[in-house]
């Protein structure tokens, strides 16, 4: 049995001038999934070319661990930190990311003059045709997310070629309705609007950070994965994993089983 | 802001001989979440050289949408069909996976010599890193699995090099206490022991699996991830979502939303 050798999926001549850059932002934390889901996700933006992932952690230093995978996968990188203020902390529902994402955003503001940014949260699953689709974002793009609500998908509702309304298991009073992974945005249209942040406010993280672009226009919004008829982004959760037992250290002593104890969270 | 070209992760001169081939049997069920799954599994497997894909639905025919992203990720792939039997599917807890894993086995008994099979469930998450060890496997090679039970990992015991035992939340009688995907095989050794395959038994699959390959003595397992005191492998499981909610055609009528009800579960 032959089996054919893989090409590479993005090859490009040296000659052809590179595509506008891609800024992806993910929020992460410690927590027993971390290294696996960055590793996935990691693997998934190795396709996609001239790409850079600010992995931005809540926490006070960078988890070395995280540095070290990050230094593996081998995409371009910086890895940043940004806790969330203390007010917050001690909420019920906490305002999991906003940290993260702004501090994406003040990146972004210092460093970048032209592309495309957004917000990828590390437990999604991505095909990687919408990264090169909202590579070319004039100001925001959207699309469909699956596996988000009981409606099963979320997404702009269009109508002859425009937003008409918003699909979505949870409209609450929101101008727009829409998840994290549904939209970018261009990085000209971002410093065209040198006040627009997240707000600190469970559920309304996106809908605060879209207006906070405003004037935006319905109608000016780019609508990506064919019209949006495709889902390209799905909005996959982990179940979450108890933190590892202790090791009984005297039982196991001088095994494997130390090292091990040393990488579980 | 000037971001570096990303170049493939294995490239190989034409001259130099492909490595072993892996065989790698990924058994899957249609479901809300199927599609996003294999898409961030193919993309992990599209790093890997010399890689063919065994796709294996529990279905009666092949899901006309995974054949469709199996060739969209272009990973050298066969996608099969296997159903549970009858008599299994009333039960309360169902060997899930079994009658595609022994459909893989005879594919590769069918049409494979050489190189190395590996059991990779499309919820798991893998760094690319294990592939490139097990290839080399002589008989069976073994590592351990991270996110899985109380303990957090499963793994052989390890000391002096030695398999002395296994560590894993549930013993429950077994020769082998290890995770599916905690284990390859080499082709030729499979070839060796005609009757192989894999009982239906819940809990109890990869113990019989590996107790049909005998003899094979613990000294003889080839310990891979540094002598096991690395992760290479987590037992990443997948929220579990609801089936879409059906559609108000008469409100949607003419609308991006009747394109994505076609592709929901």
């Amino acid at each position: 049995m032959s089996i054919p050798r893989i090409a590479s999926l993005q090859q490009q001549s040296i000659s052809e001038p590179p595509p506008p850059p891609l800024y992806i932002i993910t929020p992460t934390y410690r927590r027993p999934e971390q290294l696996a889901e960055l590793t996935r996700l990691g693997y998934t933006l190795k396709h996609v070319v001239n790409l850079y992932w600010l992995v931005i952690e809540d926490a006070e230093e960078p988890t070395p661990q995280v540095t070290k995978l990050l230094q593996k996968i081998n995409v371009p990188f910086s890895h940043l930190v940004a806790q969330m203020p203390a007010k917050y902390r001690k909420n019920k529902v906490k305002p999991r990311g906003v940290s993260n994402r702004n501090r994406g955003l003040e990146w972004i503001r210092a460093n970048a003059s032209d592309g495309v940014l957004y917000f990828a949260d590390d437990d999604n699953t991505y095909d990687v045709e919408i990264f090169d689709e909202m590579r070319y974002t004039k100001k925001v793009s959207m699309w469909p997310v699956g596996l988000i609500t009981k409606f099963g998908v979320s997404s702009p509702i269009v109508k002859n070629g425009t937003v008409v309304g918003f699909y979505d298991g949870w409209i609450g009073g929101r101008k727009y309705p829409v998840d994290m992974a549904s939209f970018s945005v261009s990085v000209r249209f971002l410093l065209s609007r040198p006040n627009a942040s997240m707000p600190y406010k469970p559920g309304y993280e996106e809908d605060g950070f879209l207006k906070s672009l405003s004037p935006l226009k319905l109608t000016e919004i780019e609508l990506l994965a064919s019209n949006c008829t495709e889902i390209l982004v799905w909005h996959t959760q982990s179940k979450k994993n108890p933190n590892a037992m202790s090791l009984d250290m005297g039982k196991y002593n001088n095994t494997n089983l130390v090292h091990l104890r040393n990488i579980l969270v």
